[in-house]
């Protein structure tokens, strides 16, 4: 089964933006391989662009030229990926990454090239060219390159199959598709077609859709014809927009499971934003210690994907700490049945059941001030054995405690239920 | 703790309507008593207009005179309830209910009566009068009786502690306000000055809100200040309304929890609509026997506060055994986190972890039409035994089935886990 | 014809709210019958709650009393209305009126009086009672006296028919129904039975409905069924509420016409609130003598009802002059097809022929500054005489001046057109 | 002053589409010149896709080559507009049409051709190339020719004003600018500039925005931009369309004066679609005689620019009648503050004053069924002369008649007011 479990990796884009080289890519591979592959991490992707020869930050340059087959399939800059020269496309680059023990994922636009069309390329092993696939009405509100495609011609489904089949011969394991998952229903069909040349392309390739948030009432159908889907619009460091996915974690975590992963995107940790010289933001995390470890909470309570946004090789060691713990991260893949039993504007309590033993429970603090984080209520064993999982500290019958501003406890709760009856005394919010 | 599981209980509503008698409700305890009490019922609920002597059918009839003292408070008609004859009020009849070993409730109407704001009545044990207390701009869209109250006034809060001071002296266990919680925002505040009065009442009072559907997105507020509310409008006895049940369930299972529970409404089975000579829905339920286990079953799961609505007395073996498939109804009181993980228009799939051992499935069959119904997706033990609760059948390291036109399955599965890694073979969309 | 052209006359709302006496009204006719008749000024309109003893301010008292024959019918409160005594309602008081040489007005509420139908009063010369007439549900939002009734019921007619016969009986001229035009379409079956009744009265009287806005969309069933409604809410002495009026104006003037005028709602001119010992707007009209003539100007091209607000005897010179300049007020009866040429932040154009000989034309300034305005764009005669009618200033073949703030000029121009031709040299926009 | 009065011409893509000829458009103004220029006629027009080699119907090729200059701007394919050769673009066609004594039009699209974007072409007189100019995510949704620009960029600018100065030099006397009137508020900067453009070229050239429904809420910015903009969608010969234009034309009808005139678009009459072999609608028009009758008076009362959309060589008499009625024709020229009175499912009636003399009222039949048009409630003289101007009949003091189906009567009404007053016995509603 393709993505039983959450993928976790590292993608291009926070650090690297539309501009990424290969040296780049192989240099975090490698850091990956070396360092977080024990706990689970395997996934590298080259995001946006790489097709792009002059691309150096994180903007688009309007129709600029892109490196195309004479079938209107976008390839490697060989500027940029020097090992796709003489038409090889990702496969030397893939191989390499294999040979790490990791995968390798690529990012790609909904679509084809604008001068493929205009151009009228043929469309490899078919009757049909570009200019009967392409849909001249159809483009990208944020990026320069692509024509949306008329899903229902055969052209389309004729295109799709064709990139998917070079992906395949690449050895690409992953594939990132943009500018369709904000776009339904108008795009529900070419998720469709896209899906199906997925699975059809002879390679087990996770399909992930961006960007977010991707409609609530799609979930059946997302879950059907996608690995992973984001939630939201892009994810950076501030604060804000972290406090705004525990709404969105709480509508979507149903619909986790395998195979199918509500996706909160990206996490902006250690080094970002490389391919500026100057950003408002800077080139390190705005996140506090305390929002990192909310964030990673959140994300593998609501199981979803892990990708790491930093460059790799500058991580200090409290990014790699975090990055590392091997007891939150075994909770992508023991829980199930997570959700909020509560969120105000001040706090929020996640419940999650192990597959193993026990319950996980994260008590989060979302307001400026230390406050006391009692969890008396929740129905728990009257005899249990708590573990905090970032703290490692351990109590008896008791998990309450005092949090800072932003940040989060996360406890691993083993013990033995007697069910209650009516006249039971438990307590939940008396 | 009020209401630490789902309250159960009978509610007069559905065969009585606003007509129903102080003889038809001592005859469905006793019943309950002997049949129902050793499974969990003991809920005895007076539904609407006990205060209106003419009454007679499901309807209400405008400016009908009120059975009221002089302090404006509605007291039982005495032509329909002897007992609460020379002001006694429900006092002796709670007695001869409390004395089967059961609990009382009523229905009220949210504010006060209208004609005792005409008439100026004061309030017991204040300095106002109901003059000032009602809002003459507030009037129920389809009940008669009352007029709502100016919240923010004292005189609001001086009424409503007066009628629930009266509830507690008449040994009233639960009371079901009316007209109230789909109208949020607009009685938000009201609902927060009537769990006031109810929790200093003198009396434990489990406090219920109707009819719905009550907003999600005040789901917090309802937490706080009600022990159950409805998520629907009046649940009937037609497919159309169960069906479209399965998605509120959806949206509310991550907030039911010991003292809070999202209401499904009352079970109409049995026999129903009694104070009819003619109705087009007759007399008995409407529902098929798969569509009653498949309510019961949804019910359960969502951990709905279950109420029935038919006189019980007229059961016959197939109601009775409903009511009393004791694994079944404990789901109530072991499950928690339950959820769908799947919900299409032919088919819906619920999954909760028990707190004992094992995890409940249960498996919809939303069409028309008889579907093999194959779970094997979920993420289940090597090794389990599955006991199917409705059959009592046994499988072992297998739980599909045949269900026919709107039946369940609901499986009780018993294993261990090993937790899966990425490379394992668990399979769920394939 | 009923209202042939737009009616004229003084409303007791702006200065004495809910309390009005005989004797003010009085003292209004007489001055009007003195001052302002030969202006065309004509009717005498006693607003709201004069059946309501205790009334004495402009704010209404939930669940006070009120003055009520058998049938349930609103009597003059006698200690407001000795005219009144003995039974005899209005009928003196309009035969006072009437010896002036005037009209008789009234105000009422939609609906019939609550207690009317909770005490179930027989309806006069009909097998019904007002407890079948009234609708328990309907109440008005801002008024505590009335329930709407059941407009499909025959008592519904049956109760209106009784009234209006009543108010034919007692010399009525003219009635606004209030709560009822913004309340479309919840009210239009009960403005045709409202309707209904006033035709058949037996007397002829002007039906005006409030408040507003009326909706657009309903125009033709509000010129079919009434002869003036309110196009906004209360209309009071504030430029933002005169400067809005200029769109209701402009969407609503197509619909003016004889026997049913879009009314703007009544003149806040002179000495306003009376009924107030102390009011934060004080008891003069807050207008520059600037925005009165800009009022009475768009009131008048709009043809608007001109319902002076003002306790009348208490005119100064400047208001006097206001109401009687003969030339301005007879736009109403001469000008048809009015309408804006151009509306803007700043100005707005208004053009109407007059029936009788050349244009009106009012150029508006709305902005804070004095500032030119030019009107040459207009398709003008090439010789002609234009007078200016606030300041009856004579000026030829040019119409242009210097306007303060929120000041307006009125012409009306007379001349010869030659009609144009392509090559005409005539310019508007440029 | 350009466009003093609403322009009228020939349109070519009623018959024609996106294929029309040279020969085509000259056949049409010979026609004109000889049979239709005394009557007012004068503009014609070229529309969509003339700079399209391979455009033979309606229909649009997406990425079809376009002709175009070095500097991106589109030049007539030379195979449809021989004259064009050698880089003389429309300037010998207009030269052509000049001599016949008419004034001629071209169509375009907003924006720059895609291809001259990808390109990067040069933007002639200005630093700048069609690569900064365009934008890339603004393509219109159903024609593929162009990109829409970066309005606030100066080489947006730098585009239109290169343009529009080769059309001044061409000579052409109208520009119909399309893809754009519907897209407020998106496109009211560009249209800003394309209006100066178009002030600015060094030639009178009228400037009209398509397609509709222009919105209402803008009408004082297209009336400072535009001289004539489109306020439906396509317009063609169904009756439905023609029905719902009254809603429209009441709705603009206040906004219609010299230099800017809604338009109700083109006059589908006589032979049209003569570019299909086959159409569902055939290559005639549609319209009855009598909703023919009734376009052309809505369109006259309106003051609606006049386009005829019918090959002009097939007209049979009662077309050219149709387009000949000088009496009906000059009301586009005399009258001024016109709109209807009343408008019903069945009816509706329009009065226009002249500005020589008396007053033109138009009723039309909107029914399935032949009704008697009673106008009688109109103020009209108490003694006057009517002339009806499709059927000629003169009548006195009298103006009824009956209608079949769709039809309508249009008269000239000419006599004295006396103007009225309160107790006049005129009468319009009763």
């Amino acid at each position: 089964m393709t993505a039983s479990v959450p993928p976790m990796g590292w993608n291009s884009w926070d650090c690297y933006g539309a501009s990424v080289t290969e040296a780049e890519v192989l240099r975090n591979a490698e850091y990956m391989a070396k360092h977080l592959k024990r706990f689970g991490w395997e996934y590298i992707v080259v995001d946006i662009e790489w097709y792009q020869p002059t691309a150096d930050t994180h903007d688009y340059k309007p129709f600029a030229p892109l490196t195309m087959d004479e079938y209107g399939r976008l390839q490697p800059a060989v500027n940029r990926f020097p090992s796709a020269e003489n038409g090889q496309g990702f496969k030397p680059l893939a191989e390499m990454v294999h040979r790490l023990g990791l995968k390798f994922g690529i990012h790609i636009m909904r679509g084809l090239p604008r001068m493929a069309a205009h151009l009228g390329c043929p469309i490899a092993g078919s009757p049909y060219t570009c200019r009967e696939a392409a849909n001249a009405a159809d483009v990208c509100a944020w990026n320069p390159d692509m024509y949306g495609l008329h899903a229902d011609h055969p052209a389309a489904r004729a295109y799709y199959g064709s990139v998917f089949r070079m992906y395949a011969e690449w050895g690409v394991d992953f594939v990132k598709c943009d500018d369709i998952a904000r776009e339904y229903p108008r795009c529900r069909r070419e998720i469709e077609i896209i899906s199906e040349a997925c699975r059809k392309s002879g390679h087990d390739i996770v399909l992930s859709l961006s960007p977010g948030p991707a409609p609530l009432e799609q979930a059946e159908h997302l879950k059907e014809n996608a690995n992973m889907w984001r939630i939201t619009d892009d994810f950076w460091d501030e604060w804000p927009l972290l406090l705004a996915m525990f709404e969105r974690a709480e509508k979507w975590c149903i619909h986790s499971g395998p195979g199918h992963w509500p996706d909160a995107d990206m996490l902006p940790v250690g080094a970002l934003r490389q391919c500026y010289t100057i950003h408002p933001r800077g080139d390190w995390t705005n996140f506090t210690k305390a929002e990192q470890r909310t964030m990673m909470t959140l994300w593998c309570m609501m199981r979803s994907p892990l990708m790491i946004g930093g460059e790799l090789t500058k991580n200090d060691p409290f990014t790699l700490s975090l990055l590392t713990n091997a007891e939150v991260l075994e909770i992508e893949k023991k829980s199930y049945c997570a959700h909020p039993v509560m969120r105000s504007a001040e706090r929020c309590i996640w419940v999650a059941p192990s597959r193993e033993t026990g319950i996980y429970i994260a008590a989060f603090n979302l307001s400026e001030k230390e406050q006391k984080m009692d969890v008396e209520g929740i129905e728990l064993p009257s005899e249990y054995v708590a573990k905090e999982l970032w703290t490692k500290r351990q109590t008896e019958n008791r998990i309450n405690c005092m949090l800072g501003a932003h940040d989060v406890a996360l406890w691993h709760v083993c013990g033995t239920f007697s069910c209650r009856s009516s006249s039971a005394s438990s307590a939940w919010t008396d």
